[in-house]
């Protein structure tokens, strides 16, 4: 049974990875187990109520992973617009690297299942709020107080998504170098106020 | 024959609802059948490559509707924010009016789709830049130049389109409401510059 927690983790980013490019209901079960190497045992073992406990497992993975991505932004950043220019260049590069097929990780399952499943909008629900709440608290250490902080966290990531958006579709990345200019324009009006 | 221009456009307007609330890949060519009340005959008939041929017809449709609502708000307003504003106020009035199950008709489709078919790609790309193309219009009728009104257009969009998937995704209208004072800072720093 020791190759359990590895086999676990195999299928959760193998998962990730395939609803960040197509969907949840472009994803089959056996998509996933071919992508993770795993044996279908493995997988009832690990998520006995199947497909969408894969997914909610597999969101709340990404959402992590782009949370601690967002936390070391703050950190290695020396101001507010520098730590939110890097977030929108982290996404562009992801996006470059992947040839348009790696956008956000969590906007195509939350867009496509949000009339369908309560556990899937919950869990892409959650995610986007622990990167609102991570922008907000970068902002703070940019001394933006609380309620600025969190106004200018929801107007950057909805920018952020929409920029996304738009330049996965176009297969360009103009959209979200043209965010840049829009996330320095924020950063200053809402310090002002 | 006389049955069949209205038999097309009910199919294409059924198919745009469903493509809008639950993607591509959640939509069977039965659903659209069911929802259009259209004989599988008139289906094949309209669209002899299926499914795809009508999800092109669905976003061009979807797309036109959106691009004449842009259009009537920018007639309809006196300032480039009072026009911005409108555009996310009737974002949020549909996303309210249909307990939150319509939001963008684009963005679902587009983002499952991105990697699978040109087609349908192609068709997305094309809505989002005739909106993009429709809000810069507008704001040159505010006297924007037309670099400046090209740039707050992608902008503007991308907060409008970022707020929509939060909102649906969170189930509140919060997001949209919160858009309204990024996108008045954008309009003031645009215009300046």
């Amino acid at each position: 049974m020791s190759d359990k927690p590895d086999s676990k983790e195999k299928t959760i980013i193998a998962a990730a990875k395939l609803l960040r490019r197509q969907g949840y209901n472009g994803t089959a079960l056996s998509d996933i187990l071919a992508a993770a190497g795993s044996p279908r045992g493995s997988l009832y073992f690990h998520f006995p109520n199947g497909k969408e406990e894969i997914a909610v497992a597999a969101l709340t993975y990404a959402g992590d992973s782009v949370r601690q991505a967002i936390a070391g932004a703050a950190k290695t950043s020396k101001s507010a617009d520098e730590f939110l220019i890097r977030i929108v260049r982290g996404m562009a590069a992801d996006l470059e690297r992947s040839d348009f097929k790696e956008g956000c990780p969590i906007a195509p399952t939350a867009l496509e299942m949000s009339g369908a499943s309560e556990a899937l909008t919950a869990a892409a629900g959650a995610a986007f709020q622990s990167w609102e709440q991570e922008i907000a608290t970068g902002l703070q250490s940019f001394h933006f107080n609380a309620e600025r902080a969190r106004l200018l966290a929801t107007a950057a990531l909805s920018q952020f998504e929409g920029a996304l958006l738009l330049a996965r579709t176009y297969r360009r990345l103009e959209p979200l170098q043209r965010a840049e200019e829009p996330i320095r324009a924020l950063v200053q009006a809402f310090a002002r106020t």
